[in-house]
């Protein structure tokens, strides 16, 4: 008989012999084995919930005897009767090793754990938060020994948690005595660790074991919309999502207009600064009132954004980014106090992280669509094209991986377009147009069924049917031009020549009128030839964009499309290449990804591992500037027909049928002019 | 012949071989030989000056030839012509090594130089201040290497500089690109590196070789007044010194009963904050424009205060130093953001250092006297006291170091006086009373001269006499007592009694008149029976709290006295020694150290390493607690008379006389019931 035994811990396999008497706990710790716990091992959280084996364990080369674990105590007993503990589970922190044993640590008790959730976007998240909540007991002042509360909590930390080097903010301090004397000096302790080698800084402090919630937002800082994600930063759920529209388009509607303005008007920059602030104090405030919780529990923002908005948002002039080099202020991440941004919405001691930039015209958005899309891990040979007022586009694979911006315009969110909205319920979100009958039916945002399905109307009688959305105009376009209702050049016929009343003439060219609310005091819901330039404008840009990057490479095919954007799970591959949006590629491997974006930035809100792994990826991406490449402005104006002149889609034409119209008649010419929207 | 050569560098003795053409500022880092240099090598801020020495070197073991430097060059010159350069100096930058060469660096050359001060304190101060400022040449943009100005601007620090890790306050973020373009990539930065392991930040940015002024303020806070040295972090001299009264005495006189306002009024505190954190905004404002610069231009701040001042200035409710176990919500050192506490007079990007705080009742001033004074130093047995509204007390020597605080209120600062009024010009100072004619003369700040000299009212017309300060009203009860006008009691006698008419009855009790300006329009300055009574408290608390501290220590006497206080520099020994202020000890071993807790502060100002140093000493400095000893209380009523009633100083009365005179007559028997000012 010897006074210690061997453990074994699964999955890991990590393995070591412990004094007898050892809770299962301490030895995971000392073996480095990924065991919850909230507690510090007190019996209060039942996080650290183990699976013990018992009997032959061949593999292992040991037998565990029942009595390998001390006795059912009645700490397990009170857990097991007021919250439940499923049948041959033990506490981690109550059952002791008395003999040899075999320990399974089932997925939820680990930290590090995987959590697949279906809202959002579905994607598995390994959780490894800069953010969490210790529970710590702080020894009591004594006169004798005249450290500070601080000092005592800070040894407490470093006893209980392995925590060293600890800092607080001075909103911190001035609660920490109530709150450890409320707390008859226990206490839970939010940290804060970021990367690199941070100090860990103490957030916030609360009495007595807390079990209050601990979020994190992540933020898609876009043009045209702000996109956020309210996430649970202890399981990494997504709790709510919100946007809105992003308050500087009234300062201008692209980035190169907004800089402009700041050139234009001393002060501008701050106005800009300060309405993008403002509105995602608003955007927080009312994304943690959809998911019923305080704002102040929203501990860290990680937020992604192109290089322009990226300035205005830190309140650094963007001029440098109007004219070449384009040089920015810095491209960097950045860990910052949510305070100095003016982010009072937020819990007082907020953390913000904001993503590095890859260049003067490719941002911590693009950064944040390499963490979640990694086109520097996949074998083939990828194209991701996140779709915004303002794109990104990656191109690669594990060799190399370009990048560029592509200043596409509002069009592809709904702005720019006559009827546009930004996606939200009342918008319609899909359409199909009869090829024979001209006849179109639609989904709208908040409802299920099709516009001509039974009952749609009273479904959609609370939103009503207030405009269309960024995916929607993308599909009515794409659905005009395969019902014959528009030509190659994009322009759109009259009643006479489409052979229906939709048709209709406004001013010198025509309108398709999709919807007419008029009679129930709605809009009537048309696209308009002017929409139609918008759109040809914003898909030539984009797609002059990825052909620039197949240049750069020296590649003339992809092997596969990954279409994204801010609210772009609902982008149609198949409307997006009849369009002509991205290069031409078999239609099963165009995927959507999504707002890959919002994604990469809810990773690296997750997962502070994956910061120091975007800001690694960065360095390697090589950056392509489209604004000083004259072969961006010839593929621009080459991609301007829907389809191109020389055909680029022969998958496409086997799957849909663009037919050989054209309006083009002596009536309308006066229309065909081009505007060029890049200063 | 060698292709390199021998390199002597005096006073340090640092030595090396070089490769031939060596620039001497080269060999000098390379060897970590302390010369100074600004513009990093470029020949344009001539700090690296260096004087090499020819012929025969005996004692190192080399003859340097005339040719052992490169000649004399065209930088140089421009140098002499435009600046001036010392017969046989040369720029360390410019001079290259050619053979065996000595080089002596000189004082001014070096950058932990010592530099010493008549002005605030006479202090030979080691120069190693957290903050510095270099020049640098920052590489241009590119667009096909695209990183931030910022991340250019790390890498010259670091290639240029030797600097790592570094971080940038949003607002100097927001100036970076408009300096480095204005400057043509090339800035002085500013440059804070904290104690510890923290990173390097920058706190400002100039266009250009900027030579400016780099400031700091060293602030001593306490409990009535609010001392402040402003000085140039680049050499240590004192600009200017100046102090303000503290504002939150309307809250409360001592400190006791500011924490009885925070407790008996809610946001008491916060207002208590403001007030303070308004007053050292003011007090700066006002010391640069006495020096004749920008505020803007004091990057650094350091704060020593008693405990309760150190939580109201951090915005901490100071109610637990108000009970047992006075307990510090943090005793540790605090390095901030001036921002954080509403310093916005200081630079924006400011950084205010703490020191740390020795118990819950012997606070950061007494840590900064310990700096300053170094009782852990002595041999022999020291004990030293720092006069003020709260006397910090320090008795030790190598081998241990006691600290204790004692109540003493404000009468030593001339606050709770009739005629009292804080050290400023017009104040009395010195007094001295002619035991025979029982006539006073003095003297007033700002004025060379005794009242009786001749010019003396010329001297002081512009001033006034104004008042009486804390030395002049310790020198007047002294005088007072040798001169006969006062009993060992404590009582003032009256015109009769003791033979002057400046003894006058104002009730029942007398005053004695030290000066009559009426007539002038000016105050009648007395001393009355209610100073002295003020005094004996103030000095019995001081008194018993050195006696407590000789108890612990188990000493009856001690080697020596070192008077501090924070306009300290003026109280006479041989006055304290009267009064019974301090224990028995020979008088030439008593001695003034003038503003010890401000020059403390100024010794961490300008050293960073003091910083640890101190940081480390607290932690090994014995508190007792005045508050919950009995043996306090019994000191301090048996400390009442003057002397006390068993003669405690054999020296003493070999110097002075105390005359043997008793006015408790039965007309002023109800005054002498004694007051305790202690809650």
């Amino acid at each position: 008989m010897t006074d210690d035994a061997l453990v074994i811990f699964t999955p890991s396999g990590k393995r070591g012999r412990f004094p007898l008497g050892t809770p299962v706990l301490t030895a995971a710790r000392q073996l480095g084995v990924d065991l919850d716990s909230v507690c510090g091992g007190r019996g209060i959280c039942s996080k650290c919930q183990i699976t013990p084996g018992y009997g032959e364990f061949p593999k292992h080369g040991v037998t565990v005897a029942e009595d390998a674990l001390s006795e059912w105590n009645a700490v397990e007993d009170r857990y097991k009767r007021i919250r439940g503990l499923k049948e041959g589970r033990r506490l981690g922190c109550q059952a002791k090793i008395l003999g040899d044993v075999v320990i399974d640590v089932p997925p939820e008790s680990q930290v590090h754990k995987q959590v697949i959730r279906k809202s959002a976007t579905e994607r598995a998240m390994v959780m490894d938060p800069a953010t969490r909540a210790v529970y710590v007991e702080v020894a009591e002042p004594d006169m004798h020994e005249p450290t500070g509360d601080f000092e005592r909590l800070a040894r407490a930390l470093k006893e209980q948690w392995q925590v060293d080097r600890i800092e607080a903010d001075l909103s911190v301090l001035r609660q920490l005595q109530p709150v450890l004397r409320k707390g008859e000096w226990k206490a839970t302790v939010v940290l804060h660790k970021g990367n690199h080698d941070a100090a860990t800084r103490i957030l916030d402090i609360f009495p007595g074991f807390h079990e209050g919630p601990l979020l994190g937002l992540a933020v898609d800082l876009g043009s045209t919309t702000i996109a956020a994600h309210l996430c649970d930063l202890s399981d990494g759920r997504v709790l709510a999502s919100s946007g809105l529209m992003n308050p500087q388009i009234r300062f201008g509607e692209d980035l190169m207009s907004r800089v402009s303005y700041a050139m234009m008007n001393p002060g501008g920059d701050v106005e800009m600064t300060k309405a993008v602030r403002e509105a995602i104090n608003t955007l927080a405030d009312a994304i943690a009132g959809e998911a019923g919780v305080d704002p102040a529990a929203i501990y860290e923002m990680v937020i992604v954004c192109n290089p322009v908005m990226h300035h205005l948002f830190l309140g650094i002039d963007p001029v440098e980014l109007g004219q070449a080099p384009f040089a920015l202020a810095t491209s960097g991440s950045l860990s910052l106090d949510a305070r100095d941004l003016d982010l009072t919405t937020l819990n007082r001691s907020a953390r913000v992280y904001v993503l590095p930039c890859i260049a003067g015209h490719v941002g911590a958005d693009a950064a944040a669509v390499a963490l979640s899309e990694e086109p520097d891990q996949s074998q083939d040979m990828v194209l991701i094209v996140d779709v915004g007022t303002n794109a990104e586009i990656l191109l690669g694979n594990r060799s190399r991986v370009l990048a560029c911006s592509s200043p596409t315009g509002p069009a592809f969110e709904g702005a720019q377009i006559s009827s546009g909205q930004r996606a939200a319920p009342g918008a319609i979100e899909r359409v199909e147009i009869d090829p024979v009958t001209k006849e179109p039916r639609f989904k709208v945002i908040g409802c299920d069924l099709w516009s001509d399905e039974p009952g749609f109307a009273e479904a959609t009688r609370a939103t009503g049917i207030t405009g269309i959305c960024g995916s929607g105009i993308i599909e009515a376009v794409a659905e005009m031009r395969m019902a014959g209702l528009l030509d190659a050049g994009g322009l759109i016929g009259g009643p006479e020549q489409t052979g229906t009343p939709r048709c209709e003439a406004t001013g010198r060219t025509h309108s398709y009128l999709i919807h007419d609310g008029s009679a129930e005091g709605g809009p009537r819901i048309s696209v308009t030839q002017g929409d139609i330039r918008a759109i040809q404008l914003a898909k030539s840009a984009l797609y002059a964009g990825a052909r620039l990057l197949m240049d750069e490479m020296g590649v003339d095919t992809v092997d596969r499309v990954t279409l994204a954007g801010a609210f772009g799970a609902h982008i149609s591959p198949k409307h997006a290449m009849v369009l002509g949006m991205i290069p031409d590629v078999p239609l099963q491997n165009v995927t959507s990804a999504g707002n890959a974006a919002g994604t990469g930035a809810r990773i690296a809100l997750c997962n502070v591992a994956a910061r120091d792994r975007i800001e690694t990826t960065v360095r390697h991406i090589h950056k392509v500037e489209t604004a000083i490449e004259p072969r961006f402005q010839e593929h621009f104006v080459n991609a301007n027909a829907i389809p191109h002149a020389v055909d680029p889609f022969p998958n496409l034409s086997a799957i849909v049928h663009l037919p050989d119209v054209s309006f083009n008649t002596s009536s309308h010419g006066s229309e065909g002019g081009r505007r060029r929207r890049r200063g």
